[in-house]
């Protein structure tokens, strides 16, 4: 891939390169109000400011969607849209410019519509209705279902055919950056005790879970279904997606509907949302399934998945980081677009803002599982940190750090940028 | 209770007396842009319209929140100015009112502001941000707990030590009246064979759930807990609500996550929301918890469910309706503030509008159950309706219409009003 070249510095290890131009919202200390943005490189493009320009006045959609607090209305605009945006973006910032003028030749409008991303504030980018999570990653399902049912059991007979999702928690859903409360709850200090009696106690066994995020741009009325066919472009772009989980108070309350205050004290969000045509050169196959599938969630082409390099740090208080796990964004057994279309399939509406997430991301290897509940085998061998310690799940203090990334620097990457949340500890109660 | 009686007719079997005086969300012919309304007797009065002739005035909030499309502005000013609200209604409307002027002697206002509620369109109350299930009714839990786990496992360990619940689809709750499309999913034919392999088919064995939702009126952060003891005055008021079941497709699906489709393609609440208030003179104990509880759960005084007395009725499409069960809202394990005190105590943030459903709400005795599934024990055993007609589960063209009401004519009745909805064929994908 030949790389796009910009009159506008931008470092060559840069998550933002010109390939990329990811939408998110910031704010500012002059100007508070939350506004769409674009990051590039080490800095991003007040949207606000550069649509007020008239630089995208040929382009012909209403940029009122630009001075929202969310990204919902420039999504709901649609795909045609949103390719339209960023391909004047690149034409804007390439380095041979067609249209020098816009930005390249205007140091008045630079000066108002760049800013240094360490300068802005970034927001939940957008307004999230319903938030689904899926449990497509066919490694993970299996390591853990290995751990809590014993490996004949580890996969429901369901798994293969359908991708098995429940719903989330959406007034927890965070941007990276924002503390995450270790959550007070019921757990078993013994669970092989009988009688079974809980204990009130913060988590003891806090656990990341590595994912990946999908935001939906087009919804679907209630009774009606999106089909496979098009569901690719019901989804606006992507995020890096942290569904910590309270592994001892899940083991508790899960049976039998499911995973609820293990869940939805917190799901940490990247701020940057990737566009699917950013992601489009790094579409691949997922993890091979060989049981034949339904019609309704058979793709025609099965590249749906995306080469992403996914890395989990974990930076204890006033220790380095360290990289616990490398995974790959391939390692899922259903595409996004299935999801949807088996979300919808019996007339569930979607609406614009909805986020899915993918399930936990593993490989097969050692090193590549997305949980500590995986890579300490359920908490009985601790992993060696940088620094002299060790954790088989976080302690207060911790930062957990997640970053995606597509591309070599010759192409420009693709990246996600960071995904971080830090342990606070429970409140007393 | 002495009964409060009114110079405006209100018919002594009218569920929205002047001891209820429900809110609720009306659009008319002339009026298309939704605002708030009280129901009283067969009529209900448009609030935008009172307050603007300065009816409120002595009560010194900002009626704008009359205006709105939702409820969760009026919902937000707390449980003091809800309760000093409907008293100045009640003092308004009374049959010697202190007031007299403002209504009962000004005709103009009264042509105005009092609709006959056949005149109005109902909508969803309140902007639902997110929508958790609990399954409270120990009863209904039981039962079904048998049909899928025997007798001796029916309910889990966690079952009475904590109210178990999931997060539900926010998106899919409709206002009474809705029609509800009979789901297609994958089910297996023959749940005994094997290998299992679904079949993609419209739900085969549609239900109902019956229960009674709560809407929030008042949130908390992230990483902070309602109280207890403050959990009641979060809670804005209640409806009935119609869990709709397609009991095949979550047979298959609901391992190891719990319902998702067999849930998410609707919700039906009935539209007029009864405040805490009204229901306080109902308050009841529910099922005993012989199980000591987690202080955080444990209740001050136990009279925190209500003695609403409910039916449910089935009108296959050209028959007379057959009320297949009748239950009580006592019967349940816990209640609403113990569900908002777990629910937030590992720090999940609640936000003005979300909506609490109970659980199915069955009683001990044939006739009581709160579902089909129970009734027809799995399926085995036929309703029989009036017309000659019977039903395991649900047909296309039945509508199923839930009631629920307390006290009596003479103390006035503390009604609900109808949750119904009608079954319509699922459609061809």
């Amino acid at each position: 891939m030949a790389s796009l070249k910009s009159w506008f510095p931008i470092p060559r290890s840069s998550h933002f390169s010109l390939a990329n131009l990811p939408f998110g919202i910031i704010s500012t200390a002059s100007g508070p109000t939350p506004r769409a943005a674009v990051a590039i490189g080490d800095h991003c493009l007040d949207l606000q400011e550069f649509s007020a320009s008239g630089a995208f006045s040929s382009l012909g959609f209403d940029v009122a969607c630009f001075s929202k607090p969310t990204l919902n209305d420039f999504a709901a605009l649609g795909r045609p849209v949103h390719r339209a945006v960023r391909k004047h973006l690149q034409d804007v910032f390439a380095e041979n410019t067609s249209i020098p003028d816009v930005l390249q030749h205007n140091p008045t409008l630079q000066e108002k519509s760049l800013i240094r991303r360490d300068q802005v504030t970034l927001h939940v980018p957008m307004q999230i209705g319903d938030y689904t999570d899926f449990y497509a990653g066919k490694n993970h399902a299996f390591n853990v279902g290995c751990l809590f049912r014993g490996p004949d059991n580890a996969l429901q007979p369901n798994y293969t055919h359908l991708p098995v999702g429940y719903h989330g928690r959406a007034s927890s859903v965070v941007v990276s950056g924002t503390p995450i409360t270790r959550p007070n709850g019921q757990i078993l200090e013994n669970p092989a005790a009988t009688p079974k009696v809980p204990i009130f106690s913060p988590c003891r066994r806090l656990d990341i879970e590595l994912e990946l995020g999908a935001f939906v741009s087009k919804g679907n009325a209630l009774g009606t279904n999106i089909p496979i066919s098009e569901a690719a472009d019901h989804i606006f772009g992507f995020v890096l997606l942290n569904d910590w989980s309270a592994r001892d108070i899940q083991a508790w309350e899960y049976v039998p509907l499911g995973p609820f205050l293990a869940k939805n004290f917190g799901s940490t969000i990247s701020p940057w949302v990737v566009l699917t045509d950013a992601l489009e050169p790094y579409r691949c196959t997922g993890i091979p399934n060989d049981t034949p599938l339904l019609p309704y969630l058979e793709e025609k082409e099965k590249k749906n998945v995306y080469d992403i390099r996914l890395q989990v740090d974990i930076t204890p208080e006033g220790q380095p980081p360290t990289t616990i796990l490398n995974s790959n964004g391939r390692h899922l057994l259903f595409s996004f677009p299935q999801m949807l279309a088996h979300h919808t399939v019996g007339g569930c509406p979607m609406a614009v803002g909805d986020l899915l997430g993918s399930g936990t991301i593993s490989g097969l290897e050692p090193g590549t599982e997305g949980s500590l509940l995986e890579i300490t085998q359920g908490g009985k061998q601790a992993v060696q940190l940088n620094g002299g310690v060790e954790r088989k799940f976080l302690q207060d203090g911790d930062t957990v750090t997640f970053y995606g990334v597509c591309g070599t620097e010759e192409s420009g990457l693709v990246g996600f940028g960071e995904c971080s949340g830090k342990i606070q500890p429970a409140p007393k109660i």
